[in-house]
C-alpha cells in the first residue's frame, strides 16, 4: 500500500538480505497483476525471485501474508487525502475525478487497479484487502469533509463510482470512456461524484 | 445472455443429446462462476456434466466458445430494454436504479454479476463478450432515449456506475451500501445516474 514510485527507491539501496526481500515482493506484484491470486505460488515467486521457497516462507508465512504486504493502491494516499480534506465540500468531486484522471495518465498505475480488481473479484481475501484500503484512505476522508448524516453512504456510492468508471475504461473498455482525454474524464466523472457526496438523494417511496 | 429463468425452462424438456447439452452449459455455468476462466477446463467440465470431454469439443469446440454461450446478463435484456425506454428522460435513473435493486434482491442474479466481474477482469475475452452484452442491452437503449450530444458517452458513464455499485456492494463489501434495502437502493443510486444521463457536464477548462 506504498506510492507507486517505492519499487524504484527500493531498488539497489539496501544491503545484502534487504534485496532478496524486496526481489521478492517484486516477483509476488508482477505474479499476482499477471496471472491473478489463484495462479500464484509460493514456489512460481521464489523461482521468478531467484530465491529459495524457504526464504519466501520465512519473511511472509503465506501467500495470504504476501498479497497483503504487496498491494498498493494505484494512488498516494496521503496526496490524496490531502487533496480531498483541503478541497473543500463544493470541489470535493472534482479533486476525486482528478485523482481519477492521473492515474489513468500513469500505465503503471493503471496496471494496478487491474491487478486490484482481478485479486478482490478472484479471492475473498483480496477483497477484503481492498475494502480496508480504500476506506482508510478514501472513505474515512470523505467523511471528515463532509460531516452530513449519510457521510458514510455517499463515500461508499462514490468509492463505488470510482471503481466502476475505471472498471469501464480499464477492463470492459467501453470505447466512449477509452476515448476520453484528461480533461474529458475530469468533466465527465465530477458531476456525478459531487452529485453522490453532497447532492440531494431522493427520498424514500 | 438469456435471462435468469431460462435454466429452469431447459431442464427435462429437451429429449436426448439436449439434455446433455444442458448439463454441460449448466455445468461450465457454474465453473465459470465458481473457480474463473483461467481455473475452468473442457476437462473438468465434461466430468461435472457426466459427459465425454469429446462431446463438450464436439458441442462447443474451445473453452472461449463455451464461454460465450454461457455468458448471462443478471437481468432479462427485453424487460430492461423496455422499462428504459418507457420512463422517459426525467425517470432513466430510477429505472435503472430499480433494475439494480432487483438484482440485489435474487441471491442467483447477485451470484451472475460476480461471476461477469470475475470473468471481465481476468480475462480479455471476457471483458470483450461481456462489453458487447452489456452495450446492447443497457448503452443502445439509453443512448436512443437521451437523444443527446453527448448520449454514448453518458451510457457508458452511467453502465459503469451500476457496475462500480454492484462491485462495491458484491465484491469489496463496503458496509454502507451492504446494509442499504431495496427502496434505499434506488433513493441512494438514482440521483447520480440521472446526473451521469441528463445533468449538466462540466465545461473543460
Amino acid at each position: 500500500m506504498s506510492d507507486a514510485g517505492a519499487s524504484e527507491e527500493r531498488r539497489g539501496r539496501r544491503p545484502g538480505e534487504g534485496n532478496a526481500r524486496a526481489d521478492i515482493e517484486s516477483a509476488a506484484r508482477d505474479s499476482f497483476a499477471r496471472d491473478g491470486y489463484a495462479m500464484t505460488s509460493i514456489r512460481g515467486v521464489a523461482r521468478a525471485a531467484g530465491v529459495d521457497p524457504a526464504l519466501v516462507r520465512h519473511y511472509f508465512q503465506t501467500k495470504e501474508n504476501l498479497f497483503a504486504a504487496v498491494i498498493r493502491l494505484p494512488f498516494d494516499p496521503a496526496i490524496a487525502v490531502h487533496r480531498i480534506t483541503s478541497a473543500g465540500r463544493d470541489r470535493v468531486g472534482r479533486e476525486l475525478a482528478t485523482v481519477v484522471s492521473e492515474i489513468l495518465a500513469d500505465p503503471a498505475r493503471s496496471q494496478q487497479v487491474v491487478a486490484m480488481v482481478r485479486a478482490a473479484a478472484t479471492e475473498p481475501q483480496g477483497a477484503r484487502l481492498i475494502r480496508g484500503a480504500l476506506t482508510t484512505a478514501m472513505i474515512v476522508p470523505i467523511v471528515e469533509i463532509l460531516q452530513s448524516d449519510h457521510a458514510e453512504k455517499r463515500a461508499a456510492l462514490a468509492s463505488a463510482q470510482i471503481i466502476g468508471f475505471l472498471m469501464g475504461r480499464l477492463i470492459l473498455g467501453f470505447e466512449s470512456l477509452v476515448a476520453l482525454d484528461a480533461e474529458a474524464v475530469v468533466a465527465a466523472l465530477a458531476p456525478s461524484l459531487q452529485q453522490s457526496l453532497t447532492g440531494p438523494l431522493l427520498e424514500r417511496a
